[in-house]
Formats: C-alpha cells, structure tokens, sequence
C-alpha cells in the first residue's frame, strides 16, 4: 500500500512510525518517538497532504490513533505536514454573528461538563492565559498572579465597580471583589459556568460585592455605570463582523476617566489568511466554532475608533505556550478520569486542541495580547498613572 | 466693520479681544487674555470660519498679530474656532515620498539652525517626547530618563550592536554609548543635525563607538547586522505610501531575536481624517512638509506583516504634552535672542508650532506610542524577559 505514498514521505527522516490497518509498519526516522495508526485504507490518500486539520479531523474521527505524548505527537505531525502541505493562502469566509449563533457556540464549548474543566484547570478554573513571572511558577501561582497583573493594570480602587466581560466560572469576579474590594457585575453566555459561578460566589459570601449574569455584551447597560471594564478571553467569539459594535458597547458601559482591559488571542496576519497548515479549520470545527482572531491592528483600530485611547498593550504569547503546556499535561495525567465524564469523541478534541494550541502558540501562529485602553475625559485628558512603575511594585 | 462678522462671534463669551487696523477693538467677553490684532482688512471675511489654519497661516504671513501668552492663545483661538468651524472630515491627499523630496522635506525642518535649536532643547538636543516619572522633573533630567527608558525597553547590553534611525543631533547614540556600551550607527538626513552631532561624538571621544552618517532608511545594509534598532520621532517623515517599506528595510536591518523600538507620534483616527479644525494642514504647510501620522494600528500591522512581533506599546501623549510646555516656554523667555538667529516668519511659525503641538497632545488630537516588536528566532521563540518588570528596577 505504501507504494502509492509519495516518495517525499519515505525521505522525510522524521521520528515517526506508520501502522497500518493490515499490521504493516514503516519507520520515517530512527527511534520513532511517534506513531500514527492508519485503521482507514480511504486515509492513505490523505497522506499525500497531511495538512494538521486531515490528521486532526482523522483522529477525532477515529480514522487513525496517535501513539506518544501528545506535545511531541503534535511536533511531529507538524513536521510532517510542514514538508508536505503549503500554507493555504485563500482567506476565511467570515459569518455574521447573532445572539442566537453567539450563544449556541459558546454552549457548544463551555458547557462542555464543569468536572472535566475542573480536572485540569487551577482550583479557581482561570481559564485563560496565565503569568509566569520567572517561568517556574505552578500553573495556581501564575493564574492567580495574572489576575494581579490584570487588576494593577486596571489600577482597581476599593468601591470601584468593575464589569467582567465573558467572566467564566467567575474566577476573576470573585478575585477582584475579594483582593481588591470593587463591586463586581460578571457576564457570560455559558448556563453551566453561570451556575458554577453563581455557586462559589455564594460559598464565598460575596453575593453583596459579585452579581453574574447570563447576558449577551450587546444588551450591557450603555450609561456609563462602570468605573472599570475587564474581558479576557472574550473578544475571540466576537466575530470581525462585530468588533466595532463590541468596541462602541465596551465604550459605551464605562465612565469618562475609565478604564478598559482587553485580553485575548490575536491573529498572526492582518488579512487572517491561515497559518498552520489548516490548524484552524480544526479549531473552528471542532474547538470553537465560530471563533475568529483579529489581528492586534484590527482591534487596536476599533477601540481607539469607538473613542478609547489605547495606553498599553502587552503579549503574553509565550506565557500561553506554557499555560497550555500545563493545561494539556494535567489532562493527559488524567485521562482516565476524564474518558468518564465527557464521550470519546470530545476527549480527543480536546487533548488535541490543548498541546495543539501550546504549539501554536510557541510557533507564533497567534499572539496574546493585553490591551489597555482609557475613556478620555471631557478635556481630553485621563488619571493614568504617569508611567506603568506602579504595577511592578 | 464688525457688522459684518456672524452674530455667532458676538455672543461667545471668550476672552478676546480682537483689534482692528483703524484702531476698533471689540472684546468677546470680560477681562480678555487674548488679543487678536487683525492688520489686513481682507481677513475679516476670514473670521466666519476662522479654522486653526487660517489664524495660524495670517499669524506667519504677518497679517494678523496674537498677544497673550503663547499656550493662551492657542487655547483661546482653539475655542474661537470650535464654536464657528465643523470639523472638516475630508480625507488628506497623500504623497508619494521618494528620497529626494523627504531630504528636501527634512533638511526644510531640521537644517533651520542649530543655534536656534539649542536655545530651546535640553543640553543633549533630544528633539522627541520627554519621560516624566513624576511630572515635577526638569525638561533636563525627564530627557534623561526618556533615553534611559528606550534603552531598558531595548535592554541594551555591552557590546551590542544598536542602529539609531534619524538619530538628530545624537543625543541617543551617544548616551547608549556611554552609559549602556553598545556600538552605534545613526543616520540622519539633516546636513546641520549631522555636523553638531558628529562634533559632539568627536568631544566625548566617542568615534570608535559611534558612527554617524547622512543615509536614507531605503540604503539601509540588510544583513541583519544590528542587536537592536531604535527609531525615534522619524517614521511621521516616511508617509503611509512608504511605510511597509519602512517596516521591511527594519526587518531586515535587525538580527534574529533582535529588539526594535519605534517611538513616534501617531493619529487620532485610522483613516486620517483631520482633527483640530486645520491644524494639521498648518503643520504640512510650515512646519514639517510632507509629515504624514499613521494610526498606530497601520504601524502595528505594518510591523507585524514585516515579520517583526509587537511585543509591548505605551502611549506617552501627556509626557509630549509636557515636553512640548517645556519647549515652548524655553523659546518664549529667549524670543528676543531667538528673533536674531532665525527669520521672522520661522519665529513666528516655530513658536505657534510648540504650543500649538502641546494643546493637540492634551485634548488627544494626536498620541504619541512607543511600539517594541521582536523579530522572532527561527524556531518562533524569542528571548525577551518573560515580564516588563525589569525596565521598572
């Protein structure tokens, strides 16, 4: 069977094994360190252009096994279809976003199952990208100083009212109301995180400081009411469609003087052509649909174009590699565990999306970026700090 | 005459006066600060759209005279032209830069007199946005923390290699000279900016160290010699046509894993469309021709398309505000030895330019960013201090 794979396969020297459904078995490299299991004959045409959403889709799928760690299995499939696949330059078609879609796609990944989340997140279920101050942190200790470094750069003030956009299981709603005594009004779209949430605020005894809500951000009060906005991990769902009405509704919610903090994944390119050989068509299938990265300049312009003043904006692109790296470690320690609480099919989605998305992130196939941005006053100016000292002491 | 100004102008309550050539003087409110002499009978058709341009070009024509403190009078003739003019939202012209033209362009600006400059500027001649840590410092000591700031940003170690572009009098080269031990090369197309600096480099006994040259960006080597790259208050001169270029010739001016920081003034709006009732238009008439602001999200792009990773972005448009406050009340004191080195019409226009510039910093009419983008190494990693913490100790 092997005859019909393209000769560029057999000179590849990768460290990878190829099992097929027949018992038949052949080595790419020395000492392969991986194994793809082809138990579909129809694959093996595939394999003339292994792009990483073929393989991706092929395992979830059940079409083929990947024997390894899963960080190395997905290196090697990297290489594999590095040096047999060319980047795709078509660009995305891009859907509109109404609430009803919004909210389908955001059920479809965070209501998921609490327990799963739960086995392999922090004990506050942070579920963002975290911050390593040295690179030796636990994944606890650098999720709980991301949530300083998020509130010191929002320079929260006790009685301040904070909102929380796309506030998960309320991890940063209840930390802010505690370690920084703002009031707190957290939205998300998911059922399953709302009540968990609801839950640990109570547990807490903060129901008079965190008040959390199902709510779509295009129904959040436009009076100005909040002295701060926080949305991390959010704005990815928005849509490119949307951006500027998600810009002109953060705008609209906050004060004169006020702060607004953007923090989610960015785009490599300014177009959003693809990058990583069809890495994306999985995550949109099967990971988050409907997710689409902006690239930094995109969202730069419609913030600064709704009226907030971009003031400063931080990647933690590596900061993600690692977190994921975490993330996808603490499930793979675990899968047993996790194979009785979410099917099969989910399981291996997300064990790829994780030490994917590790990957993606170390090859800088997309960025995290922090945004800080101020509603000027009326005179033009703003109460910012004159430098970012502060957040550092 | 005044009959037949708007009955607009009559009922604005500002405090003005305007002075006619036969002698008439009619005041907009008690106790004026600000006195408008209009010499030319012409210009009074002129006051039923007196658009900052226009009080600004009559100022350098000679055809009317401004009394009042200088930052009074911008403010004044500000709200003067809020209450008669509409923001006119058509879209600048843009031209094409070749070389020759942005010599001509720069050598119109900088090449006016070094004297002239040194009467105003700190001692180092830095010519770009100050850095005030507490807003009490000397203009002297907040330049001195500016370029301090650049060069932690760059975290500029002995022996380095850094390329200074549009390097001035040298102020910058110098100084990470001798205070971080790199190796420089700056670049200027300023005749007169060359020779001050390159007589400085020789009086500090620095030619070993720092070498300066007159060249265009475009002639820039693109071996990837350089550890890092500063540019400083000099892509406003490149214009949007050349700015991709721009971000390439960097690109391939710095090494793998090297450090660019482009510290600059950038617009309002991402599409370009004017602010402040003609002010721009008076800046490309006298005082930088043929300057064009990008939006710092067209920067930002610009920069990541180029392969150069933005890494960290801080606005510093007070600290220009203050800086420009500095300036402008140095010229101010020494207008009578001012007045000696410089024609009358470059007083006229430097002074409205100084105090003009630090009101549209303050009411946000442009910005000024500081964008630090890696080139990342081949592997995709980069190796920059996981936090910003180290810029701050």
């Amino acid at each position: 069977m092997f005859a019909q794979l393209p000769p560029a396969l057999q000179n590849l020297h990768l460290p990878l094994r190829l099992k097929l459904w027949d018992g038949n078995e052949l080595d790419l490299g020395p000492e392969p360190s991986v194994t793809i299991v082809v138990k579909d004959p129809l694959l093996v045409s595939g394999f003339t252009r292994p792009s990483l959403d073929l393989l991706g889709s092929a395992f979830v799928e059940g079409r083929l096994e990947l024997e390894g760690s899963i960080s190395e299995v997905v290196r090697v499939c990297d290489e594999l279809s590095k040096a047999l696949v060319e980047e795709d330059d078509s660009l995305p078609v891009r859907t509109e976003h109404d609430k009803a879609t919004d909210a389908a796609s955001i059920s479809y990944h965070y209501d998921l199952s609490n327990a799963f989340y739960q086995l392999w997140l922090d004990k506050e279920m942070v579920y963002s990208c975290a911050y390593f101050k040295t690179g030796n942190e636990t994944l606890e200790q650098a999720q709980q100083d991301k949530l300083h470094h998020l509130c010191r750069k929002l320079r929260l003030q006790p009685g301040e009212y904070l909102l929380d956009v796309g506030c998960g299981w309320g991890g940063l709603s209840r930390f802010a109301a505690r370690e920084y005594g703002v009031k707190v009004f957290g939205i998300t779209l998911s059922r399953e995180q709302l009540a968990l949430a609801q839950e640990r605020v109570k547990a807490e005894g903060l129901e008079d400081q965190v008040e959390l809500q199902l709510l779509d951000y295009r129904d959040l009060p436009q009076d100005g009411r909040f002295d701060k906005i926080v949305s991390v991990g959010m704005f990815e769902h928005v849509g490119h469609a949307n951006l500027e009405l998600y810009a002109k509704c953060l705008f609209g919610a906050v004060k004169e003087g006020g702060l607004v903090m953007n923090h989610g994944i960015t785009a490599k390119h300014t177009d959003g052509r693809p990058v990583g050989r069809g890495a994306g068509d999985f995550i949109d299938r099967y990971v988050f649909p409907n997710g689409e990265l902006p690239h930094l300049s995109m969202i730069t312009a419609y913030l600064s174009e709704a009226g907030l003043e971009v003031v400063d904006v931080e990647s933690l692109r590596l900061h993600y590699a690692k977190t994921l790296d975490h993330w996808s470690a603490r499930l793979e320690a675990k899968l047993d565990v996790a194979a009785a609480m979410v099917p099969e099919q989910a399981l291996r989605i997300w064990r790829l999306y994780l030490a994917g998305c590790a990957y993606a992130f170390s090859q800088g196939w997309i960025n995290l970026h922090q945004i800080l941005a101020v509603k000027p006053l009326a005179d033009g100016s703003h109460n910012l700090p004159l430098t970012r000292e502060d957040i550092y002491r």
